[in-house]
């Protein structure tokens, strides 16, 4: 399994103290040895670092916790491999070109006999997860052919991770810079941090920050993860088949999904 | 205007070298402050580093030139703007995924009045480069719905190339991680090195390889840049209209496309 780390603000905010933590986990404090990955948007461009090395172990990943990217939209990622082996092309989170804008996503699970229909997005890698983004992508293309707002596409979009959650395991993050989608299988937390800010102490390691010092009144940030990153703050859990769409670090849309519909 | 770097090797190869002479030239030796990037081919997964800040101050492009990322095929670009402003959504290189494959471009140049038709693959950012680039893959999956040996796909490839080349000026690096291909309007030099290897001097900084002590005999290397990277060496030029094929350091298919044809 993997583990999962989104976030999006209201401000061009770093997520150096989350992703600090998450890094651990990959070969430290947690299992997941075999890559990491982490999109930040800015502006309409995508600046991706990945490495297929374990990421406690990884120099681009000691860049990326030494430069503070700031961003509104952020999809990270780090690896434990089942389906595909270890190496770049299979790791996420996993970038498309749509509609003239870049998709990005990440999945937490493992989908059981997963052939999705041969589309125009078609998968680089050996990935479940990569098979799942590109017939995602081919079904929301061959609905909307040309860009629709957002709620117009939740209904595809959740019908097709209701899908793939019956297949398996299918915890996501989907971004197109303007907003974070995530669908809850198993297992996601959030938490939406606004004034008045507090401290924040890393589980993973010996780290806290004041966020009353980084931020101003106004700013919104909402954190999502397979697990609570700070071990002194109260994370919410989704529940099985739940879904939200984030916009500016708020929620903007939220649903639950059944479970065994079938088409 | 822009600068070009392009490497098809037969043994994973790292372009430190080659790559430290032309950091310079954005913003020290050199008038590219707009901009860099370089995309690195790792099996068939693509290492992309970008940034919009003048490579000879880039964080991103210290790490690079500290971190000896070896590969196949590589293509980099420095950054003058002329079309479109400096942000991350408009530097090069640009990637699409086509038929499963990581497709990658950079683009010297400028197109006057390119408006290309709509298609599926479609410019993120407002360069004139990256709208040619959408149109060149729209022309070839247009063509060939289902990947065919790239020799079949090169008078697409070629014909594309000359009718961009009357627009204004093309000199252009293509790739989708098995082959290198480049197409010369105006500026384009390159070099195949081979045993008996020799020492090299960057004419940007004083730094020297030998590179004798870095290969095997067997090794083939070719690098093709705008212009010669080294002082100490003889550069091929190529004439106005000529393309190459690149495959493992070998031409695998040269030519030259007449100008002044239209359809």
């Amino acid at each position: 399994m993997c583990e999962l780390l989104g976030m999006s603000a209201n401000v061009p905010t770093d997520i150096v103290f989350s992703f600090t933590g998450l890094m651990q986990r990959g070969g430290r404090t947690g299992p997941h040895r075999d890559g990491w990955g982490i999109g930040f948007y800015e502006g309409r461009g995508l600046r991706l670092f990945q490495d297929p090395a374990a990421s406690s172990e990884s120099q681009v990943a000691q860049l990326v916790q030494r430069y503070p990217i700031k961003s509104e939209v952020v999809i990270g990622h780090i690896r434990q491999a089942n389906v595909g082996r270890v190496c770049l092309a299979n790791t996420h989170p996993f970038v498309r070109e749509m509609w003239g804008q870049n998709w990005c996503f990440a999945h937490n699970g493992q989908l059981a006999g997963f052939a999705p229909l041969p589309g125009f997005y078609r998968p680089v890698g050996d990935t479940d997860s990569e098979a799942a983004f590109c017939d995602l992508l081919n079904r929301l293309r061959q609905a909307f052919p040309e860009p629709v707002p957002v709620q117009a596409m939740l209904p595809v979009l959740v019908a097709a991770c209701a899908q793939y959650r019956e297949k398996g395991v299918f915890n996501a993050l989907l971004s197109n810079g303007d907003w974070l989608f995530c669908f809850c299988s198993t297992k996601l937390v959030y938490i939406t941090r606004r004034a008045p800010f507090g401290p924040a102490r890393l589980k993973d390691v010996d780290i806290s920050v004041d966020f009353h010092a980084e931020t101003t009144p106004n700013d919104v940030v909402t954190v999502i993860a397979t697990e609570p990153l700070t071990d002194n703050e109260a994370w919410q859990p989704y529940g099985a088949g739940q879904w939200a769409l984030w916009c500016q670090g708020e929620c903007a849309a939220q649903g639950a999904s059944e479970c065994g519909t079938t088409e």
